[in-house]
């Protein structure tokens, strides 16, 4: 069914001999239905507003009334208005054609009529009648005291031949504002692919080339644990370059929640970090597979591996030669240098280590008490990347620049 | 410095012996700067406009224009207006104190200045004037063939105790419409943490108290890798639950985009799956050391063993007796049943076994060409876990179901 709501304002229904905005719109688009939304002001006519409505040839819409009545000293108010007209035009958005009239009444009631319906997504209908003179009604004076027959009588739009003077409005400029709050509030949260899914359904978008390519660029980066070119291009070792850029999708997906991949990767970092380390400080001391898996050096450094069996005995295990993980490089460390200053962060990392296996291994829940501790990690991970490499302050907000950079093309 | 942006209407500056919006809010507020936006009906009157303005008291302020003339065929057209108010508007924003006339000029206009403001997140101060009748001017007539001198002496509110006729507008209602819209946006990405964050921010909300609960209930949830309490009450056996569970999470992820937490988990639900089809199929064929860990039963099955021996001396390798995982649970199933049907879906997770190794221990990118091998590894894991449990269909849209449920507070 075609639904029309409209409110009544006062060149409804009839003025200097045209139709106001709501007959008007009747007349084009001949809804089944009308439901009007009055105020105590327009109530009064509303018996005259009926009969106009009647007047058009072969056409008896069902006319009701919604919403109560808006009190006089409210349909100047934005937000009165905004908050009473999205009540009633929800109640009628389903699958049935709604129409709205976008002319008639207050400032503040046609500009919550055409706002609603863009904000809430219904995007129905929305219609302006332009005035006869196709210009302000300034000076006109309204009829809304003469007898309304005659006004039906002499109406120049009453017959068949005349002028279409609605205009539908496509608010694209509108939506697009509208949209572009939605793709700043996923880029405020790191989501570049849901921005881009966003971007993809627009049709016209200001600067959009660009933006689709920064934010293809940077989610296809993050997918595949890239690197993004800016810190390719950095002035930087590559050790150096590989570390801040872990270490920042550490601290990104830290803010965005994503405790598993915070765990996962805060380990390689600094199990990163260490080998670098190790390989810079003590020659020979990792010695490495056709696999390019790093082992003890054992043959070199025997009382290393002497310790490792030590420990393991110690603990009532047996000591595997696997690949170096975060406890061997520890051990190796402490080993050369007991007292390293990094040893108490590199710990913090030691301590979430069995939270990470089982996240990495398993699909039990992990306690809750345990996120600190992660928090606590990450932290420590940024003590170590800082102790390790000589990195200036601003790669730090490396994320937080970018979304700034993206969110000037909207 | 206070900077006042304002169309001009046929009722400023002087009408039926008051102010009209421009010249009230003038006289309320002082603006330093005065920011005409002219029509070119509005634009004849200029030079009476501001001899008006000037008139006020110990009070000079300076006034330009800007926005070129809006011709007159336009001022009625919303997506126009809209676009031009606010284009002009956001040249204005800085660190001055910008104040918007939201009563003078067409409701298109008048429109575009209010929505502007909230759309774009300006939120500078929006103020109204409440006409001098408080209700509509219908009957008034237009001053504006005047004589300017005399209307200035004759306007009731040229005196120090005139009536503060302004408001404020809040944008209250809208706002939190607009806010909807963002948290929709983020809850179709899944963005449960973000669309918290965002809440937090709000003041007064409707349904705020279960949104809240909703989102703390399922962003915690997913932190932990917990099993969001619908789940947890669902009439499946405990295993066919985790794994259930695990899948929706893998499923998400992949959706967001998250690839190395796809990756790790999905590796994860296929050894847990297989894990339980072996302990139920092959008595003792898996046995768990003190820590929990599942490693062949050697003694029990010596022939499996003695084939996992052969296989590693054929690729050049030494057998070493680790806890089981994916590798060793294809092989025991190869070895009991080597036409199982599953086995094709399970070499999908083979194929992404690397890569998911690459992301789990190193800081390298991986190949995007990976990026297929892991939505068809994704796919496979739906159909062990569909071949494995009897999980009825409607789980699988428990993400969407769960965003529908919370949208529906909004």
């Amino acid at each position: 069914m075609k639904i029309l709501i409209s409110a009544v304002g006062d060149t409804d229904p009839i003025r200097n001999f045209h139709d106001g905005p709501l007959l008007h719109i009747v007349r084009v688009y001949r809804p089944e239905k009308i439901v009007l939304v009055h105020s105590e002001r327009s109530l009064t006519k509303h018996d005259k507003l009926v009969k106009a409505l009647k007047s058009i040839k072969d056409y008896s819409p069902e006319i009701i009334q919604d919403g109560g009545v808006l009190p006089d000293a409210q349909v100047s108010i934005f937000d009165k208005m905004y908050d009473t007209v999205s009540s009633i035009v929800k109640k009628y958005i389903s699958d049935d054609e709604i129409i709205l009239n976008i002319s008639s009444a207050t400032p503040q009631i046609i500009s919550a009529m055409f706002a609603v319906n863009r904000i809430s997504d219904f995007n129905v209908t929305a219609v302006q009648v332009v005035t006869p003179q196709h210009k302000s009604n300034e000076g006109l004076r309204h009829d809304n005291q003469e007898d309304i027959d005659t006004l039906i009588e002499t109406n120049l739009d009453n017959q068949s031949d005349y002028e279409n003077r609605t205009l539908e409005d496509t608010g694209m400029k509108f939506s697009q504002d509208l949209t572009k709050r939605n793709l700043k509030a996923l880029i405020d949260n790191y989501d570049y692919q849901g921005a881009l899914e966003l971007l993809k359904k627009q049709k016209s978008f200001s600067n959009i080339k660009e933006l689709r390519k920064k934010l293809t660029e940077i989610s296809d980066t993050i997918k595949i644990q890239g690197m993004p070119d800016k810190i390719v291009k950095a002035k930087l070792s590559t050790q150096a370059k590989s570390a801040l850029n872990s270490y920042l999708n550490i601290d990104r997906n830290h803010k965005q929640g994503n405790i598993a991949e915070v765990l996962i990767r805060v380990k390689s970092l600094v199990e990163f970090i260490l080998e670098n380390y190790l390989n810079n400080h003590f020659l020979d001391v990792i010695t490495y597979k056709e696999d390019g898996k790093p082992f003890l050096n054992a043959s070199k450094y025997p009382e290393i591996l002497k310790k490792f069996q030590e420990d393991a005995k110690m603990r009532g295990q047996e000591y595997h030669s696997g690949y170096l993980s975060l406890p061997a490089y520890i051990g190796i460390l402490k080993f050369f240098e007991p007292n390293h200053d990094l040893l108490k962060h590199i710990y913090k990392i030691q301590e979430i280590n069995q939270v990470r296996n089982q996240v990495a291994h398993s699909l039990q829940a992990f306690d809750r008490k345990n996120l600190k501790k992660v928090s606590s990690a990450v932290f420590a991970s940024k003590q170590i990347l800082l102790a390790s490499f000589d990195i200036d302050n601003h790669w730090f907000s490396f994320y937080e620049d970018l979304n700034q950079e993206i969110k000037k093309l909207l």
